[in-house]
């Protein structure tokens, strides 16, 4: 896992290069099928990649989009209108049954359907109209880390063509801040020694951010067994809250930008509550009310957020794993390909 | 709390009886306009009985149905194309300004709007350009309940509206058979003796019952100051069931239906690891496989289940909070309204 953390810079490179022209034409085609809805369909890591995606093609393109219900499809067969729809499913191995099984109800519904994934020979290829690859090499750790970033990295091609204007942001500096990200190793193999006795927490996140939270949370479960919940600041605050006592651990991504007085506010109600926090965050405000903070270089905006700011979360996860005396590459009760339907 | 679960069967009877012919006369409307997008907008509770509306919609309409992601409009101003669309704001009280601003924007971005909330004289109304109301009376517990189950009932309505063709279920049993379920109350009375130091637990349903599973989770956090997470039997797999050790607690919605057997089979699975299982159910097998269970009547089947079946999970968090010391109508840190951006 570690390793694969440490690859992402130059994955993320590979697939900005080798996927570039096919994705510009891909762009083209659909502006031209008038595309009014994306439904995006995906199931663990590649679900919280998917929720990325939905927060960033939304807010680029203004295309409303969906994240599916699989079983709607593959177990009450509902037959939907998506005519004029765009399906994207997300699978690293291409080999999820139910993934397959609603792009292929998709395509019989009148949708394009596009594949994501890892795998260039997996069943899903023969099920989806486009394919885009993730070029980063086969992902050997149960956790997903590198195809987890390069499904991010697909979505912001993705959202860029399909924007109606120009996009306020770029994804060319990515893999370098990435790179600076990783510079965080040191200071977390530290910093994890803190939470070898911690059974559970709450990861917040917002807007762009949120599906962070969500992967963050996932890794804690798979690798640390930690029970691990995920929510935006605003739906922590309708009811989740009143968990929150003395020394509860409260993990926070406070990137900058338009969600980031939301969370401060929320820091500073958990600080009132006297819960124990830790920021990933560059904000020096938010550091300094926080129990504990990942701070990240200042340059990294908004936009190119999520990507170098998961790469701390995950290392992370994976040395609060080995600090535990963990394996975080083989997780108990799990194997690389799930099926279910 | 307790009192306001015991209204339900009554307050569900009279939203029937006052909301059915405006609800006739939107979806005739409806039709004519020829939506081709739902979008559902809503936090907390109300955002639980969202995710309910999101499955039955799309099985009973066909027209692709999606979850809001509020911050898109209210931090990202996004322009969403919208012209085709129904916007469905929920909230009990009608005075979240999030929600109000999403459908302010969604109007704007030429959507139908439509308000469900308890409360006729709210800012939502303003916002919408049709109210359904529920009509159980004030809800004075922070813990909504019978609001949550009457805001499910304007959905069944509402689905059956936009059926294309008579939908193969009806509403008008429900609140007898929620009536059925309030007869648990002694039985479960004594078993939440059994989960008074439960500290944390998962909590699982699917499709149509995969929003009871949040529901559940979120009055066991506000209430019980229990670390709930709430999962799809699907999604439990594909990474968090790494968590579950010996005594690890579930609890599983079960009812009969289409997904019944992958609950099963994950009750199974859990059983292998030695977790600690409680079902709410009606079928026997499922029952005897797990540590303890709640055991539904036969003849709620699967469309009408979610109400029925979430009642017991109410019961069970308002006596568990009572049975820790703790007063389910004023959770610590939270208040009635709440209000975000």
């Amino acid at each position: 896992m570690l390793q694969e953390i440490a690859e992402q810079p130059k994955a993320l490179a590979r697939t900005i290069q080798a996927e570039r022209t096919k994705i510009s034409r891909l762009g083209v085609f659909l502006k031209q099928r008038e595309i009014d809805l994306i439904v995006l369909v995906a199931r663990g890591s590649s679900d919280n990649a998917a929720l990325f995606g939905r927060y960033l093609l939304e807010i680029t393109t203004g295309i409303p989009v969906s994240l599916s219900a699989p079983s709607v499809h593959t177990l009450y067969g509902a037959k939907l209108n998506l005519r004029h729809a765009l399906v994207v499913g997300v699978s690293q191995s291409g080999a999820g049954e139910d993934i397959n099984q609603v792009l292929e109800n998709a395509r019989a519904c009148g949708a394009y359907t596009v594949g994501i994934t890892n795998e260039p020979s997996s069943a899903m290829v023969s099920y989806v109209d486009e394919t885009l690859l993730m070029h980063g090499g086969r992902e050997r750790s149960v956790a997903a880390t590198k195809t987890f970033t390069g499904q991010m990295m697909l979505f912001y091609m993705l959202a860029a063509e399909l924007a109606e204007s120009r996009p306020v942001w770029t994804y060319d500096a990515i893999p370098d801040f990435a790179a600076r990200a990783l510079e965080q190793q040191p200071a977390i193999l530290e910093l994890v020694q803190r939470y070898v006795f911690m059974e559970n927490c709450v990861v917040v996140g917002r807007g762009l951010a949120y599906a962070n939270a969500y992967e963050l949370a996932l890794k804690l479960m798979e690798t640390c067994y930690v029970v691990a919940e995920r929510f935006s600041s605003a739906d922590f605050l309708h009811g989740p809250v009143a968990m929150v006592e003395r020394h509860f651990p409260v993990i926070l991504f406070a990137p900058p930008g338009v969600m980031l007085p939301g969370v401060k506010s929320l820091i500073k109600r958990l600080r009132e509550l006297r819960a124990d926090t830790l920021a990933i965050t560059s904000d020096l405000e938010a550091a300094g009310d926080c129990s504990r903070a990942i701070v990240m270089p200042k340059e990294i905006d908004e936009f190119v957020a999520p990507i170098p700011y998961i790469i701390p979360a995950q290392l992370f996860a994976a040395l609060l794993a080995d600090a535990k005396g963990l394996d975080p590459d083989q997780p108990r009760s799990l194997s690389k390909v799930t099926r279910t339907l």
